[in-house]
């Protein structure tokens, strides 16, 4: 057995006790107890998502890339062009699974510390009328930056397009509004924000794009449509849910409820990335991106040109006192992730920087030596 | 919270305590403790079918069908035609995902409880050099019947082409050796006899074929070529893993190992079908396959005409007395289906029997009322 360290990463991440003991009981997935389990789920995310009548939240096995794959084989139609917005690994992934899928795109891409600009997002829509898609990273992950999604959302729509959003890594804290932005469609995962467990995704579509949708896929088991049309049925996944993790997700919705929804998990992580970013800093080290574009969510820092500085001796070091933390991921700078996410609170991040100081005086202290 | 009944389901089903509270921890995903974890597991399944140094085992996120699509997009190439061996739904659904990811198939499909003929395999692998591969289903769950893969792998071999099987529903108990059948692949999943929790499957390759396999697959997240170099490369997923289903999964080999490795697993599934089947034909049931067929995994039961029974009323009346049973699948014939898998044992049989006995004179006697 692990020794379970808090797991300040983007996800999975440290969950409460409650979630995972939501584990501890087995459903037999085409009972009605777990049919209703499921269809319980899906309408709570599609109203964290700000879905109406007009959406609909598929669950799809995997993790959050396997909902990406879908919502793109699914609701882009082959011939159709895409708009990519890129500024990181995820938006990249974008592109490598559009060329895998066949799905012809064109790549707007800005420096991971930037956002794109939504007169050129207009620009390039009204230059090409096969560009009937656009897709962006809600929070990049590579870098823990926020893009402006009100913003680019408000140019799609005024283009008259359909806007796509990977939302894996704030979905369940980060503000997100289906009906008012006019998103065509949202993909998230279970182990990130919300607090569950991973091994579920979903995306939350409109129906009638889902719908327009049939037989898009060169995918039998990546076809939200055909999967969306299975649980309306008889409310049955098509093929074996991971029920255990359904389980868990329930319970952490629960929980996000209780704590007073997105909105006050937005605060408490906040509240963690405050303290994190100025506790770090006293420590001397510098984030990667600019305050007003860092989410709440993961936090780059900029690894230390100092000789006294070496990541796995720092992350081992870390661990050995029940931190762990993530690797960097940024292109162009040498950085290292911290997140501030799950079922962690202030207390827990301020014993994190008191491990972080120990660590640091050791590892200056060697070098001397 | 479920009220966890008994599932005579063939998967999700039954597992044991120790497997539910191996989830009771969280792992970085890309923390040393959990490449070591995912590793053992991989090289353990290797193990069990029967592969050697020139297999290896891809885990996939997702739900056994997820590794049958990966399992035919990634190895079979565009253009090479697959012999695809159907006697239920799930060698049906091999068909539709040929369809699906475009790659061209024959279909040799007899009667749901009859096998096929090794030598009709033969003459149709000679009659078109085309079928570089043939695909085939070791226990069809549809009806629970045992496919003879010895005499199909040896037919295959002679022909000089690769066989890849689906063994989701068997592995774990039913004997299978990659090395000495020369099988090109074997697919299965986490929650079926390894008694896991689902959300994990996996597919045990020919090292060369995967390697000749790149960049074959239609998708990103079904590469099974990717995903292995990725794992080779640093031990960790491409994409976020399940992580406490593989812990589960951990737990589950431990237990696997403890109760003497799959042929003791397969001599308790025996006994219970053996009492399952002698029980519920003193009830009045008969079976649909016949007996040297019948595989010890799930018992597909003829629905009797009599008035007095409904599968709904039946299924109802037993789920309130703490066991679930499962819906039938065949086609020409009104089946219901009980599953002898699990962490249960011929006492957990005997007392379903006894819930059954209950029913059954209950169903009568309204009749009768």
């Amino acid at each position: 057995m692990s020794d379970s360290p808090i797991l300040l990463t983007p996800g999975p991440l440290t969950t409460s006790a409650r979630v995972r003991q939501a584990m501890l009981c087995d459903w037999g997935s085409r009972d009605p107890a777990f049919i209703e389990l499921s269809a319980g789920v899906m309408d709570r995310l599609t109203r964290i998502a700000g879905g109406d009548g007009r959406h609909v939240c598929v669950p799809l096995q995997g993790s959050g890339t396997f909902a990406i794959e879908a919502m793109l084989a699914t609701l882009v139609p082959r011939g159709a062009r895409v708009l990519l917005l890129v500024n990181g690994a995820y938006g990249r992934r974008m592109a490598d699974i559009c060329r895998r899928i066949a799905r012809d795109c064109e790549i707007y891409e800005v420096g991971e510390t930037e956002t794109h600009d939504p007169a050129e997002v207009t620009r390039r829509l009204e230059a090409d009328s096969r560009l009937a898609f656009a897709a962006m990273v809600h929070c990049e992950t590579t870098s823990g930056l926020l893009n402006p999604l009100a913003e680019i959302a408000a140019a799609v729509r005024a283009a008259g397009r359909h806007l796509l959003v990977d939302s894996m890594s704030g979905f369940g804290a980060l503000p997100i509004d289906m009906a008012a932005h006019d998103l065509a469609a949202v993909a998230a995962s279970s182990n990130k924000c919300l607090q569950g467990v991973p091994g579920l995704s979903f995306v939350v579509c409109r129906r009638d794009l889902l719908e327009a949708g049939r037989e898009n896929a060169g995918s039998v088991v990546l076809d939200l449509a055909a999967q969306a049309q299975g649980l309306e049925a008889d409310g049955q996944w098509r093929f074996t849910p991971p029920t255990h993790v359904v389980a868990a997700l329930a319970a952490a919705l629960d929980e996000l409820d209780e704590e007073g929804g997105p909105p006050a998990r937005l605060a408490r992580y906040g509240e963690n990335c405050r303290r994190l970013t100025r506790g770090m800093a006293d420590l001397g080290f510098s984030t990667a991106l600019d305050p007003g574009v860092q989410a709440p969510v993961i936090v780059s820092f900029v690894e230390p040109e100092a000789r006294w500085f070496d990541f796995q001796t720092f992350y081992d070091a870390l661990r050995a006192r029940g931190f762990a933390i993530y690797a960097g991921k940024m292109r162009a700078l040498g950085t290292f992730r911290i997140g501030v996410i799950g079922a962690i609170d202030p207390p827990v991040i301020e014993a994190f920087l008191e491990a972080a100081d120990g660590v640091v005086t050791e590892m200056k202290q060697k070098l001397i030596r």
